[in-house]
């Protein structure tokens, strides 16, 4: 089980925290639920569960304070408890996961005053356990995608692509995909977040996969843009373009920088060969238990990178009429500079 | 697109409301996204959408006022131009979707008092295009267990199961499954919620596989149990009881009854039976767009049925160091009782 450290006790002003969305009471107590309740003060933690999860919950952690609490008033009464015996003033919600009226409820029923926090910074820097659960996503994902390029061909629609690709990921032993795969070919390739559709994939066509899959509930994000046939010498162009500035993203990641400054890296390369009002989104984004995090290579943004963090690199060229190339990668801040945790040919394949 | 029924505004005491949940946004206008509005007066209806929703929007509903707001600031502007233009004082926002900072943020920046609304009601009955799209989910995922039953054997492990019933219903059109799919055998089928994990298949074991998929963003949610092999004589005995309390309930819903009294049919045969405590949870719920909605056929519950409501019937027995069984169907409330819209064999298959 991990700690809440005592900078988010000080920047929020609580002396305590009731712990309710699944990502961070996993980070804090490895419980992936959508009920029960991880309670923290600085001296102690105490872990709310009903019936499912208890015995499983009892084993793992034999010498944490698990308390069963079949429901709803169960739950209330064990965290009045807590308030009182911690001598809890300001107990800290989640306002950014909880809906209004289970922040109404939750802070009518609790013996003390509530206040909103955001928790999620928590989560910013991977410990070993989290970087190997997500270098084995990032290498699930990439050799599924080897796996089933020999299957891909004009003609098939980009939805058969996304479910051999999500088969093959689940096959090859991750959870399931981080998110829903996006498969967009052509002209569709245009449009950043298109789903994949009952679009058949023509020759001589662009494709771009942008997908991942998760281990012990963590998630790779991975893009490559590939071609069926041979593509035309300016969509040649535009991928290169678009490889250019991810490797000059790639050389600024290191302990110290400013995301700011790793998107303008990239964003720089682009926009000099004209080309930067086709590139409408973030560089990139943080990755761990949700497939999107904070921080975000953004432009102007003033975070700092420190070793342990994980975000995509993942510049993109998107032209109405014409189609897209984005690629992306999994990057791991380390103690010199970083590393790549997906593995895949860059350069374009040509099927 | 479809309007807000006046007991909704008298109910509230709001005139006006601000739809931001994808469910309702997407049962009232067709906007399938979590970015966005829909705001609703008694006389008007208008979709805020950013760039990625415009062109698709505008050409689906040429007739609507839809409204292309390429960031925050834009949504706002032309919240509050329409709260101007309808003259709303109280303007309904979805408290239950909502997250608290969300809910906060949005009703500080309203030149107008603000009501936190449930707007799930909406949904209850069904119209002929989300029966038929139902329908149609519930056919696929019949239609592919069926074909994958050849396929299961003793040996396999669950997660094999659920990952090949995915993939084929996804080849047999669907968009994807409803839910993470429940695939528990033997032992584990004492734990309803049990989640398909590596556990391997062994003979002569019973597989309660829980699982659905979605057309047109509606869900299926069908149960079967099956037989590898031959079960023991009280497997089958209680596989019998789950049966005969599924068609207690089936002969009881109609509209007119009282969501409760359809619960109580089917408990009464497991009660008498002496397996009460066995069977821990609701009758079953409603489905839609969302897996789980209201009512519920929950003991007690005094909600009545109507024509075009959609609802799961799925006894189940659960004892530890044994096993279980459930066995679920989606069942449509029509004119003059009901009808199923799974058709799959109920009887024990034994494979």
């Amino acid at each position: 089980m991990r700690r809440i450290n005592r900078e988010f006790y000080e920047r929020s002003g609580a002396d305590g925290f009731i712990v309710s969305s699944r990502q961070n009471k996993y980070y804090l107590a490895g419980l992936y639920s959508s009920r029960g309740y991880v309670l923290c003060c600085q001296d102690e933690m105490e872990v709310l569960v009903d019936g499912r999860y208890y015995a499983e919950m009892k084993s793992r952690y034999p010498q944490e304070n698990i308390v069963l609490c079949p429901d709803h008033a169960a739950m209330m009464h064990e965290i009045n408890a807590f308030i009182r015996r911690s001598r809890i003033s300001r107990i800290g919600l989640e306002g950014n996961y909880l809906t209004y009226h289970a922040y109404q409820k939750l802070s009518d029923e609790i013996d003390c005053e509530a206040v909103s926090v955001d928790l999620d910074g928590l989560r910013k820097i991977k410990d070993s356990f989290e970087i190997e659960s997500m270098r084995k996503a990032c290498r699930i994902a990439c050799d599924s995608l080897q796996q089933i390029l020999p299957a891909i061909h004009a003609g098939m629609c980009e939805k058969e692509v996304e479910n051999l690709l999500v088969f093959t990921m689940k096959k090859n032993g991750a959870q399931k995909e981080s998110f829903d795969v996006i498969v967009a070919s052509g002209l569709h390739g245009a449009f950043p977040h298109a789903k994949a559709s009952d679009r058949v994939i023509g020759e001589n066509e662009l494709v771009t996969i942008d997908y991942g899959c998760r281990v012990n509930e963590y998630c790779s994000d991975i893009t490559r843009t590939i071609c069926i046939g041979h593509c035309s010498e300016e969509l040649h162009r535009i991928y290169d373009m678009v490889l250019s500035a991810h490797d000059a993203a790639l050389k600024t990641i290191r302990p110290g920088a400013l995301c700011g400054d790793v998107d303008a890296a990239a964003r720089k390369v682009i926009e000099e060969a004209g080309y930067g009002k086709y590139f409408p989104h973030n560089l990139g984004h943080s990755i761990g238990i949700e497939d999107h995090e904070e921080p975000c290579f953004a432009p102007g943004s003033q975070e700092l990178l420190f070793p342990g963090m994980i975000l995509s690199d993942e510049p993109g060229i998107y032209i109405e009429g014409l189609g897209g190339v984005r690629i992306e990668d999994d990057v791991l801040v380390t103690e010199e500079g970083c590393e790549m945790l997906s593995d895949f040919e860059r350069k374009l394949i040509e099927l």
